[in-house]
């Protein structure tokens, strides 16, 4: 039997979502986001982030990433990031492709959060002249890749700084719901409120089957986005399968409910860890440095997880996903404290 | 009450599919495609076109030509196509996004068909040389936009021209299954038996939620193509719902089922149309000519259906859909007959 | 002896220009445009179409077609533009390359000029909607590939289809100073004053070793330009031998005199060839149809020109240079007449 | 009076140059390199370099360096190279846009050479799967941005790590004939004997007026070349002007006296600058430190230079051009150690 904490991607979708999918699938409904579902997401999500909003559903992170991105970026931009983000290291060049040859100015974020400090200084490294690429996005994920969280004041001081030297600031919400419900705050506290001007907000992670929307936070900024969206074939014809998802997912209150499970139970991996952790648990991720053979070990016991960083560093990643079973934990718990 | 022919977008998924999803949600599975679902695909389409494949499922047709073409059309290449072909009038420049800047070189063809004549036409038009985009790719669509269907030596002719010419085949199949119904033919008959090298192969129309895939008849040419598909965004995390969806579609024989269907009562509408049929129907796609008063009053009872051509040019679409009730089919033969 | 007809590229460059290379490369100078040649250009361009302008020199004349179309398409947008435009059948796709996948929308222009009728036509023919791709561009060449001339009136009325539409309207300059010349015009008149945005000044062709430029008649359209002709590899470094030939080419008058003289000669040759005239002649280029036997008697004589068309198909085209002797336009016109 | 170290592109051009250009501006001649000059190229080029290559002359370096590395670099690929390199820090994303979106991933090299372990760093960094940029080329330049040079064994060394990993190794050459005048080797040495497969060949910065090439060292990696760069509007129509400047850069022996004299004088420049140098003085350039103040009063005496690294941190640069006087330098030399 596998106890499965490689990624919340391995895990199925909620019944809430299912019911939905099911519900959406009774009768005709007109195609390419003109059904009833795909017409009710913009008051939804406005409802959501208390604020007039506009939204595009599309199917994977990597398409809202880049989509995203290519709206905020002229393709002689550049888009300021941490090393580690998903953009960088797992999107195979998306926001290269979606932009037209932009760049990323990476900058090394031990705990994947950018700072504005560090912000200022990727943006003194790279001033601004005709003979390099210009800076225009900042993009932050949240939570982060090593599943960490910002706080809001951190946010609005990233957005401070963009905003100042002419940048915009996404934000890529893969695990969104999980920070939300780590930070017990209003989905509106980390994003436009903080300053965000367009967020990922994810989904599949935490419950869908596949649904990812393009949350703009001012209409202006969405002007021409749904023809790159289309042309990147990410407009479904059927698109009220996607759509029904997120409405459910909202709706139903399952993204709070499946992230708050998730992160609960991921806080007691990273007690039972101690000393071995590698970044505080604030999300659904928990990084622990093991001695190798004792990785091995608890694989024997049929627990997966990834290793993390370079083969054989002793770096090991464990992701809680919506649906884990607590005596999964409780057993993954007692394992890491038997060898503690 | 309406009755749908405008799409078969507009259908919903067929019980088979459902289930299939169903299915594959009961656990936790590897993502990205690594899933027993997805690793099932080549043998299952190796079989179904008795010849070894190499399958990338997407998310859209859109997706599947855009990412097909890129794989086939260096970025100085052209493609020649249909001019009303779908990546040509539907798909907002994706063979150009995905190309990286690509020209279509579009030939006139009333019912949809490129002829061998023609495409010899349009590569005497376009000579390469140093000064002009270079023809690699030649795009038809099976069955065509317009409801026919390419024959097996049609598409053997164009092939030659293609391969002698040092282009490539490539076959958007939108609707392949209720091509292979019309023609009562094996899959390989009308693919790489016939000269096709890639296949957009599609579910979506005919019955899946969203679900389609490109089919490498060479597997050398399918090299670096899953670079492009998930840089294009469209390797899902949780692959195994569209791969489900495939397999299910295949291996139930459903495709060939919900073709055959709407084929056939396509047919009895074209019968019904007489003298006013565009087209001949060969597939689920029926092109009237009526008097635009007669289009309205089929509209004010409930037929739903799209104007086709320059705006109140008299000329409409009905689609015939894989759930399509006979009794919608034959209220609209009456109102069709009634008005002739 | 070569008689030379085939191209007014393969003429030398005219002493004015050559003694502002040589003056311009006494000393050291300031790189990457900071030059006082380069500084000077604005000025001298806003003078001779007497408005402020933003003048960018770049080294080809696909470089300034590119470069200006990409600075007013979208990468999801289409550009209108006659079939036979340089642009579409001798950049080798450089404006789909340099806008990142926009597309051409083709007309049918047997004399070369695109009419606001043809225009209307192809914009009704191709919807602006989601599915496709987005008008934002009509693209004419004064003169025209076909040494015809727009007339001020003609260029107004593509100027208000094209801004009631939203698109703007680029003119591709190659042979401007033609233009001009036989309109015997203001700059101003064929350009701003009729409504063109953005306009590619050609020398090359008509005395220069290799300088052209893109005009923005207004400098807002121009925000952005210079990055994208940096990372098109169009900012040279020592910038200065371009701007020098720019200004002696309006300065010493002789863009005016090189064409005037140019445009006379294939004036007396197309009188010459009668009845056996493709177009009317009205720049420096004489389009004619003759019997393939005279046209290869024509070569045996040293004269030297292009087939037309398809081959054998019986047109041919000559092309006056700056520098033509008139003795050699004798010499042809007398083989014309001698012939018919 | 201004003592220019600034850039070696503010000389003007060498005698040699500018008699070829005005040799090869007397008479017609065919257009698009079917000229006398550009057909020999080939031919000279493979002497210059003891093998047959394949030549395509452009007239920036940055044109060359972006379409050599789009011939090289798929667009899902990633180029190695160092973090201070012109294509990363000058050429405003032309790599990414000529690629089509392409990857740089950098490594710190402080005295501007990478060397073969840091490009095993960088490639085990960055593991090639599917969800990230594959790893194609390696680009290095010679001599380098901070004025070093790489012996033939240290090139050979990084071919040998980039072939068995299935990249390729480009070489920017902008200051090509300075590094092989410092190493007194032939061309062969330091470029194909050692494992390069493509070069850009600089002319400009030693005496061109804009003259650069993209060598190919197999012909095969030539294929579509010719494309990309027509489609970067980088096909001169004049191509005779270009290629007449590398013909006599070459053949009069001009490229190894300009560079070794360049060479000289800096060697001179660093010997006086002694401990405040912040680099070997290999090729033309020298790097110091110096007290701002004692900065400023070098420019009040007339000598212009370059601040390098952050505004402010006491690091500048003296460039020696191909003309620079020897009491200029002198000049400069006792001005440095008088402060010393």
């Amino acid at each position: 039997m596998i106890h499965w904490f490689r990624s919340d991607n391995t895990a199925p979708a909620c019944p809430e979502i299912l019911d939905a999918l099911l519900d959406a699938n009774r009768e005709h409904a007109a195609a390419y986001g003109e059904d009833a579902w795909s017409l009710r997401l913009d008051a939804v999500f406005s409802e959501f982030f208390d604020r007039s909003v506009r939204v595009f559903p599309v199917a994977t992170g990597t398409a809202a990433n880049g989509t995203a991105l290519a709206a905020l970026c002229p393709p002689y931009g550049a888009i300021v990031t941490p090393a580690h983000a998903h953009v960088v290291r797992d999107e195979c060049g998306a926001p290269e492709f979606m932009t037209g040859g932009a760049r990323l100015l990476l900058a090394d974020c031990p705990d994947g959060r950018l700072s504005a400090t560090q912000l200022v200084q990727v943006l003194d490294d790279n001033p601004a002249n005709v003979h390099t690429v210009q800076p225009a996005v900042v993009s932050i994920t949240q939570a982060t890749e090593f599943g960490t969280v910002y706080r809001p004041d951190a946010i609005a001081e990233l957005a401070a700084v963009a905003h100042r030297r002419g940048l915009q600031l996404h934000m890529d919400g893969a695990r969104f719901a999980n920070a939300v419900a780590f930070l017990d705050c209003a989905p509106a506290d980390i994003t436009w409120r903080a300053g965000v001007d367009v967020l990922s907000f994810g989904a599949t992670k935490n419950g869908a089957l596949a649904a990812e929307a393009v949350v703009f936070f001012d209409a202006e900024a969405s002007r021409g986005y749904e023809f790159r969206r289309k042309r990147a074939g990410h407009l479904l014809s059927k698109m009220r399968f996607v759509s029904a998802q997120l409405l459910a997912y909202i709706e139903t209150g399952v993204w709070r409910r499946n992230a708050a499970h998730a992160n609960g139970l991921a806080r007691r991996i990273g007690e039972a860890a101690g000393s071995s952790l590698l970044q505080t648990v604030e999300a659904n991720e928990v990084f622990v440095r093991l001695p190798p053979p004792r990785a091995a070990a608890l694989r024997d016991l049929g627990f997966a997880f990834y290793d993390w960083g370079a083969a054989g560093c002793g770096e090991y990643r464990f992701v809680v996903s919506w649906n884990q079973d607590a005596a999964d934990v409780e057993a993954l718990c007692t394992a890491l404290r038997s060898g503690s």
